[in-house]
């Protein structure tokens, strides 16, 4: 414990900038204002994604746009945090209220959720973007649209948002003006079309967990199938790569807010890929700074065309976890983890 | 109904070859036996998928192994039928048994089900492919794996595969020494590594069906998401393009088997796509064939290339609608379906 409280120190609060001077930002994913402090804590350069969905559960009625308002306002702005993300409600129908006709769905990971659900709901879509956009007065905000499956939901979102835009505006409320705009890539055809959607966007964020589990045809909570998940599929490896590549050629921002952006035994791999934000677990973000910090992008690349030409998701693992043993044995003791 | 008759007549017993001499093979979606027939009268010129699921359902017991080649005997080597490509069980353990620690998943889309199971009960699935192998005797002989994600699976397909064939081969059961083993293409993953699981297999075979719905995270047979299940989705197009590729690049047959395979709209496309076979229901047969002894392979790659740059499934849906139309005004026509 000790040894991690010294590393703490040492390396939370220098960038993630490797010693060849490649510099990746770290953002932390949070659910609550509370969590907040413990990024900052931690080195969180900003806030990569902020789940809005406990507004809406566990409660009789739609919340408020200045119920919203209050959250956000608190997320944008924080002393010390470059910028924070706000995610749009992403969840299905079912959470938003406990009305019968939002029936049960059989497979609701496949279902009507996230941007799907409001697309269709419109009016309860904009309260949340109304307070979002308000609350953008007080600092630098991203806004980002899960579940985007191809570019005509994009449009429409897009839409919908310049239409609140206009109205806060025209009602003298204050807005800010440099509101960047993402779409979460997830969706395996988001990734197959992310050059199509560049042109759409300010920025990508690549979510792992969702897009690892479509990518793989497999819910990973399934305790039966969870074996199938893994980051090192050499499916996922190429999407995220393809995405990033179609990101870039585009002139925008790539970064990744699944699990596997804070997992250490991907540190390489992930600056191989060259995303340019990794956002994780706040606690996670020390350790992933100094491996970070002690990597080389160049090694990163090369490590990654290696592992690109491996034929299964079984290689790619023995070879990433024998070479992180080799380059950094006291992070990854051999009987480790 | 006249006209269709006349049609019928005139093109189901040729063969599927464009006016430039490109030949598509024809083949039938089955699931009995009883339908045999029908597939031959509407000019099958195979069989390219075969279901095995039945054979297991609405039971108290397993089916035996003799029960399981008494099927597929009848399958292989019938008359006027130059193959049989029978699919291995494609369903979740549910339809194996009544037994309750195989409890319902939360995602049954994305759970164990197809090869994942196969794979879990191994001597199940032997008995399987006992009763397969032994009706290769007969007749020429495909077996595909279904919901195939990397290559560890299809290598341990193949290897119990070859555990019975050598068993059989012991006891001295006759077996048929030109089986052709595939996979079916439709979980993403499956698709983007394709290059590599073509140097496993003899065949692919595209499932769009499955592979659609993963591919934009959408259950099609839930109402409130299936106005987003599009084959002409750039994003599928693009995947089947890369799969039809990889599968020619490594000198293998490219088959497909889902609904889009028998949608006559979609027939231009399919061949600009280069498919080597298309497997259909029986009914949507001669009118395929119709279409396609009617177009050539150059205006389909024409057509496809055109599709490709536009951005959105919209505009390549209304694209290919129009082009049909003016095409094919007979079959299409514009107040038509
Ligand atoms: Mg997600
Ligand atoms: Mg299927």
């Amino acid at each position: 414990y000790e040894t991690i409280q010294e590393d703490f120190l040492k390396y939370a609060h220098l960038p993630a900038m490797t010693k060849d001077h490649y510099r990746v930002d770290i953002g932390s994913n949070i659910e609550f204002i509370e969590e907040i402090p413990s990024a900052v804590l931690h080195g969180a350069e900003g806030i990569g994604l902020y789940r809005t969905e406990f507004i809406y559960i566990n409660r009789d009625q739609l919340p408020t746009e200045e119920e919203h308002f209050a959250h956000y306002h608190q997320v944008v702005g924080v002393e010390g945090l470059r910028w924070s993300t706000i995610r749009t409600f992403d969840l299905g129908g079912d959470k938003f209220t406990s009305d019968p006709k939002l029936a049960k769905e059989m497979n609701p990971q496949l279902g009507l959720r996230a941007i799907r659900f409001c697309l269709k709901e419109v009016e309860q879509f904009k309260v949340q973007l109304r307070a979002i956009i308000r609350a953008s007065a007080y600092g630098k905000t991203r806004i980002m649209f899960p579940m985007i499956s191809g570019i005509e939901e994009i449009r429409e979102a897009k839409r919908i948002f310049n239409d609140v835009m206009r109205d806060l505006i025209e009602e003298d409320i204050p807005v800010g003006r440099d509101i960047e705009i993402g779409v979460m890539i997830e969706v395996p055809s988001a990734g197959i079309v992310a050059d199509e959607l560049a042109k759409e966007v300010d920025f990508f964020s690549i979510g792992t967990n969702d897009l690892i589990q479509y990518v793989l045809a497999i819910d990973r909570i399934n305790e039966r199938v969870g074996y199938l998940y893994e980051p090192l599929h050499p499916a996922v490896l190429r999407l995220i790569q393809q995405i990033v590549s179609a990101g870039h050629r585009n002139g925008i921002r790539v970064e990744m807010c699944g699990e596997m952006a804070g997992e250490p035994l991907y540190a390489l791999i992930l600056l191989g890929l060259e995303l340019d934000e990794l956002s994780m677990n706040p606690l996670a973000i020390p350790r992933m700074k100094k491996i970070i910090q002690n990597s080389t992008l160049k090694e990163s690349r090369e490590l990654l065309d290696k592992v690109l030409i491996l034929h299964s998701a079984t290689e790619i693992r023995d070879y990433v976890e024998h070479y992180m043993r080799q380059r950094f044995p006291d992070e990854f003791p051999e009987n480790g983890p």
